[in-house]
């Protein structure tokens, strides 16, 4: 008898609610817009209740709350979006599905994927940073997805600026954050609105946005020194940016820590849009094996 | 029979060698001047042969080669300091005593110390930041010092800089890096060369050097989420400068990120000089039980 594990990869527009059995072999794959709770989590049950999984493995938009030690773990905690603040989704799942559960951030999910199917395959470490709307990024350390009493929020790191921009800022909290000065409105915003799709490839704008990138990179190596660095989201599209970013972060890190090569080390996504979901079925089966 | 473990807390002007008994009941402990390998290690040597222990747990100064894929595995990599480059710590220890050993860096073996016995006993992760000639940091997540490519290499991360300091950076790769505008010798080089002991508990030098601290404690947070940043070093005896930080943290932070109370999240160290020993008496006693 096959055995069937779930995924959900929880992200700001759409659900993604998949089954498959353990060579992830796909079974059943949805797509729910995110619109309330009421709805979407409708959906989200009718799907799973045509199944007996062992286990469900669920990445979710956040923030979240990751600490066990918690009253609200498992709860989607301050966003904005309306009808999910303090939504008690991995309560919500538990009580229609009695089974064990992996629960983490939408980028950890496919961080793991990434290290466990992706770029990162036969590694213990990666780094997964997404940029797109926002930044965004997913740790894992040692074959573990980082928890601390929180999750990262990388997106949100102090940045060196670099002296040719003027450009003030995009985070509503801190202006000129990571965030801030590299997501792709922030990129648009600094050409005067022009789309990230219209700026010419030899834009000074790109060379900004690699600086910042590298910026991030070097400070993320010289904390974690992960084995990989892979980057998703609309950026990863850029391909005159690679180069560009692995250069700058040899530029600003001067040679103090000797990192593996950089053309093998700061790389794309591997698994395009499965990445998330891969992680998901991934940590459904560790769930389920504890 | 009572079982005895090794720790070596190897720094860059002393080693401190130690035996002790399950309970950390300490047997002998002798400290050695770090001058050149032939003659440091020579006493490191005749003091464990009077012992039989069953693991040894080392903490060495850097950088050091953590990455067990490595061929240059346990060795001391790129010091200036003379003899010690290249040295096969791990390796002439094995020659002699054939025992598990745990291998980490100094900063690695007091942030476990800390973990275990000290300002974060009860948790599962934290960050040990020693400022004091240089500036360096332990990282513990889930119960397991954090290991890469290599080891982290915070004192190195980008700062961006305090809108009223003007002093260049101490930092030989980077000038201005939170090593290079925080420790000691930057803190002293900004006034002038006034011995830190001497500089006013009011002097704007203290606003200056929080302001850094906290930015590094932040960007931590946002990448690490750590349960308890722990100060040690010189600067943790500045008492003045604590609530300094935390207020200075929650400026930069701009209320991004709900961290547990600061007065419980950034904290001095608590085992003082033997959180280094403490920590590698551990990590031998989890290498041989393994």
């Amino acid at each position: 008898m096959t055995k069937l594990y779930g995924a959900i990869e929880a992200g700001g527009t759409k659900f993604v609610c998949a089954v498959a059995d353990e060579d992830l072999n796909v079974v059943e794959r949805v797509s729910i817009p995110t619109t309330v709770p009421e709805e979407t989590m409708t959906d989200v049950f009718a799907f799973f209740e045509k199944y007996e999984v062992e286990s469900i493995g669920i990445a979710s938009f956040g923030p979240i709350d990751v600490n066990r030690k918690s009253d609200t773990y498992g709860y989607i905690t301050n966003t904005p979006k309306p009808g999910w603040k303090d939504y008690n989704f991995l309560g919500e799942m538990k009580k229609r599905f009695d089974v064990p559960y992996a629960w983490t951030t939408d980028v950890n999910g496919a961080a793991y994927g990434e290290l466990k199917r992706g770029a990162a395959k036969g590694k213990d470490s990666c780094v997964y940073l997404t940029v797109g709307t926002g930044v965004g990024a997913g740790v894992v350390v040692g074959g573990k997805v980082i928890e601390g009493f929180g999750h990262p929020e990388v997106g949100h790191i102090t940045m060196r600026r670099h002296p040719e921009d003027h450009y003030e800022g995009h985070c509503p909290f801190h202006k000129d954050c990571l965030e801030g000065l590299a997501c792709g409105p922030a990129v648009e915003a600094r050409q005067g609105g022009v789309k990230a799709y219209d700026i010419p490839k030899d834009d000074k704008a790109w060379e900004i946005l690699a600086y910042y990138l590298a910026q991030a990179c070097m400070d993320l190596t010289l904390i974690l020194s992960p084995e990989k660095i892979v980057f998703g989201g609309g950026v990863s599209k850029q391909e005159q940016l690679f180069p560009m970013i692995r250069e700058s972060f040899k530029e600003q890190m001067k040679g103090y820590v000797p990192t593996p090569d950089l053309d093998d080390y700061i790389v794309h996504v591997d698994l395009g849009d499965d990445a998330g979901i891969t992680g998901c079925f991934l940590l459904a089966q560790e769930a389920a094996a504890k």
